[in-house]
């Protein structure tokens, strides 16, 4: 943990800031979380920062697309707080069944440790808001879930196949997440679902063992 | 420039989806684009899509550090917007004379062919959210300058003088920027002072030649 600077300010709550403070710092560290895909050149991996910055921007751009009456802002808030559990949790590869069993307590623990260092207001406040992307009930979340679930599409598309290729994806197991896609936007899954099918045809999945 | 993939989705604009795509995946760039100062841990240097990500973040942990009335949500969206055009016209070290003379002009004409890669509609809007950021005329982009200025030097103060050290900036040179924080917000323009006599005193800056 970095300690944030011991220097007074006047005219500020000395133990407030220093607890944004701590929590700000903190977070420089989701920088390092690698994610399975690469960015859209296949220069590198991902980290989970600068992608949580990229589903902001798409939010924004793919608004339209989203159900009538969706709180923009609000789903890019939720955004730019949900991958910070990665931190102490790591980065879950959708498509692996074993990682994705412990998740839930994985993340929660480290929600219990990471919001936690927030004032008590904002603890309860940033906790809520990622309970309610986790919970996916509302429209907003549903629809930050199709943004989440797209953006990593797009960049396996775009590196021929990327981590499906390398990760020996399906197109079964893609369809699935399609789904969560068209839950949250009915235009942004039928686009996934067409992607997909292109993606097929261009031999980007991994075809399941024949049965005969 | 990367071109969208070539698919069609039942009951979605083609033409349209498909400009929104080229905007989302040409500022996937972004991520490739190095700013001066480094990570918090000081493990390598920052790129400038993890850097919008961070401000955002810092945005709303510090909103009740604005003016009173200001939109955080509006703050958020110039953050998140306002960095695209260095995909084209580079980071400016906002210490360099030279680079920041030719950063005005630079940076429109990015502006100018990337924001148009969206619907004229979306680049109508886009652009007025990054001019009103540049013209810091608004409390909103006030704010979102105090926290623009604000992130690097927390890094720089945590790596022990960081690129104030690497480039030979002078405490005057840094109170500068203390100044522009201080008029989008008092308390972190209170804050950032307290942190740069912090830092004078450990001697992370570069005294100026003695003129006697």
């Amino acid at each position: 943990m970095t300690e944030p600077a011991p220097v007074f300010a006047k005219g500020v709550d000395h133990e407030r800031i220093t607890e944004q403070l701590r929590f700000v710092l903190e977070t420089d560290k989701l920088k390092r979380v690698l994610r399975r895909n690469t960015l859209i050149d296949g220069s590198r991996r991902e980290n989970a920062a600068e992608h949580s910055w990229q589903l902001a921007l798409a939010a924004r751009t793919f608004a339209e697309y989203a159900p009538k009456g969706t709180d923009i802002s609000h789903v890019v808030e939720m955004l730019v707080l949900h991958d910070i559990v990665e931190i102490d949790a790591g980065d879950t590869f959708v498509y692996d069944t074993h990682e994705s069993a412990s998740q839930p307590e994985r993340e929660r623990a480290a929600a219990d440790r990471l919001y936690a260092l927030l004032p008590g207001d904002q603890n309860a406040h940033t906790r809520a808001l990622w309970e309610e992307f986790e919970a996916r009930e509302t429209r907003e979340a549903r629809f930050a879930h199709a943004i989440d679930r797209l953006a990593p599409m797009l960049a396996n598309w775009h590196t021929e196949g990327g981590a499906w290729v390398r990760h020996r994806v399906t197109r079964d197991q893609v369809l699935d997440k399609v789904r969560i896609i068209g839950e949250g936007s009915r235009a942004l899954g039928a686009y996934a679902a067409a992607l997909v099918e292109d993606a097929d045809r261009r031999g980007y999945f991994t075809r399941p063992a024949s049965r005969g």
